[in-house]
């Protein structure tokens, strides 16, 4: 009888264990996505490249628009550098929703930009999908596309 | 020392069953998820609005260049509803890499198709991120996002 009472214990004990990879700490892994998600936009503003494929994982893909997927680390660190003429950087992520699997998650939103040069501004305005792997602790995007929303013609 | 040998199969049992979740049949799953990819082309190439309706989940989101997040069904439908007057469609999926983690999984890859309207061909190229659910027992896209590929001037 004891023998079963601690079989029982064991299978309620491992299958809490197998459960809570989908449940334990929600909301922590969820807010840690959402300040890696912050930290991209201070990365942007800073026009700090290494914060940025610090953000990415090794093994990232991204998918600008017009171009071919850029899955080479050197090609997206070149994407994302900036012309010292550039200046004056907004961007913000609006993220609508964020769900966990395990150790991916994905996350889906808007976004909004500024950028000057020469005095000139442009403003941009879309919309985007990451999926986020938890690699080493951190949760790093892996997959990172997006496109534009039609800006309002003043 | 029969009750420990016991307890550490228990232990094997449960560690195999709980990750099986993620690779079992993991082959199977990718060729059900590849298979609809191509009926999502076929439904295209068909006009078959209904079709295409049946192989998004009932809560997904599409995310159209230019437009805001489609999250609202009949949107959806209208979106991917074709003029009387578009013939000889042409659509293809080009995967490059499908994952699965659980009853979620995710594709990417490149696209390409043709529209003709009043005698005038469209070819049309690019790269898509897709997250799928498994529902029902069936998968099912949930986030479909494109954008484009710029096309080779003739």
């Amino acid at each position: 009888m004891k023998n079963t009472y601690q079989r029982l214990t064991l299978v309620i004990i491992l299958s809490t264990v197998c459960l809570s990879g989908y449940t334990q700490n929600a909301n922590q892994e969820k807010q840690a996505i959402l300040a890696q998600a912050r930290a991209f936009s201070q990365a942007f503003m800073d026009k700090n490249t290494d914060k940025i494929m610090d953000i990415y994982t090794k093994d990232a893909s991204i998918f600008p628009n017009r171009r071919k997927i850029m899955s080479d680390r050197e090609a997206i660190r070149k994407y994302w550098s900036f012309n010292p003429k550039v200046k004056n950087l907004h961007h913000k992520l609006m993220p609508e929703k964020v769900e966990i699997v395990g150790n991916t998650a994905y996350d889906y939103g808007y976004y909004e930009g500024t950028t000057e040069y020469n005095g000139r501004q442009n403003n941009f305005r879309g919309k985007y999908v990451v999926v986020w792997k938890k690699t080493g602790g951190v949760w790093k995007m892996y997959l990172d596309i997006w496109n534009s929303v039609q800006m309002k013609k003043k």
